[in-house]
């Protein structure tokens, strides 16, 4: 099994498909990429239409996409594990995955993945929105969940797949959260794959432009 | 079971959780709303801290996002036959699904669903990449199931779903596809669910300023 990513210090799409190989103990091969670099969209064309990162290929399955990269490896590997087995709680933990897959624009454009820095931003009104309802769906399920598992839905989820980018983000940006939401960003953080992420994204020296946003924290 | 839509004439993502249910024939009570209206915000502060259509009530299940309606009511009514069965097939299928659902936004900006209309627009660079990678996948699935059931996967799925409002919005603007996307194009305006959701669309009269693009055509 191969999965192409991007940066490790930039790439939060990536992030959310190697997350669910790595917790999983799924083996595979990493193949990384510099993102938007010449070799990036030709390795990409070989393997994605889509043309972006993550891509899983796993013999002659294909999947780009971070969403359906978890869909597909809890259907083949973790026989549906990694959603909640109640059927009210995994609706729920695809309802919030579904709407960081599809939303989130303004803080997504405004926070870019950036593990090493450590930066001040000025947010929109649309971008606070989107942090104050990222605070209450965290803080309502913390409420549920802090002292029981302390992930999104107890035991670990593809919803903290999805969610984990997240909270390096608004690591990196100070972003102020509720105490709850704060016992969260302590679980994600001290987790052994997200340590080993952040280990090998400070090792990376490209700077991507693009993803550079706000002014350094000193 | 309830499923609070938005207005038939403009609200996309309404119209596939909507076809999900009615192309499985699952009976459920329509409630539809004014898009941006007080009774629209009012109404969903009750149900969904997403504060966006679609959402699917369905006794203590409570779904919003148009995707995570679809795998739940697959899982829940359709014992998973709402995907490809065959695990490459479905693999692709979800990637495609899920691109749909986290991108294209240039497309969508541009060129909002509006049933009753039929426009010119000028597309931007970015649309037009959108409207060509749409073309790319409507195509290569015709290659192999324009004869062949002429779904997306052959056989209707969930895929279906998520590409049906584009074929909408094609018409709308007028959008140039190949031959072979067009009879795609064709199977879907053709079904009897699509054609219901035309019927109710082109009976509403509500103008919503913010889904108005482009010029007449006469
Ligand atoms: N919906 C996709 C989004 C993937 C995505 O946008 N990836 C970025 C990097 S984090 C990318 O490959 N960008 C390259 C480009 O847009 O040209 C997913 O969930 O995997
Ligand atoms: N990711 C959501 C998107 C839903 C969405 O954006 N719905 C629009 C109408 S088509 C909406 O409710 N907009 C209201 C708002 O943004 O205030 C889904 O797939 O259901």
């Amino acid at each position: 099994m191969q999965l192409i990513i991007g940066n490790k210090n930039y790439s939060s799409w990536s992030f959310r498909g190697w997350l669910m190989l790595v917790q999983n103990g799924i083996p595979f091969h990493e193949n990384k990429l510099t993102l938007f670099s010449d070799n990036f969209y030709r390795t990409l064309e070989v393997y994605s239409p889509a043309a972006k990162v993550p891509v899983l290929i796993d013999g002659d399955v294909t999947v780009w996409d971070s969403l359906a990269i978890c869909e597909y490896i809890n259907e083949a590997y973790c026989q549906g594990r990694a959603w909640p087995q109640d059927k009210v709680e995994r609706a729920k933990a695809r309802a919030i995955s579904c709407e960081m897959h599809s939303g989130f624009t303004a803080l997504r454009n405004e926070m870019p993945m950036n593990c090493r820095a450590r930066r001040h931003i000025e947010l929109s009104e649309a971008a606070q929105h989107d942090v104050a309802r990222i605070d209450q769906i965290w803080r309502e399920q913390m409420l549920k969940y802090s002292d029981n598992g302390g992930w999104l839905f107890g035991e670990w989820s593809i919803a903290d797949c999805m969610y984990a980018p997240v909270v390096l983000r608004f690591r990196t940006y100070g972003i102020e959260v509720s105490d709850l939401s704060k016992l969260y960003m302590d679980k994600v953080l001290q987790s052994a794959p997200v340590k080993a992420w952040l280990k090998d994204a400070l090792q990376e020296t490209d700077i991507v432009p693009e993803d550079e946003a706000g002014t350094d924290v000193v």
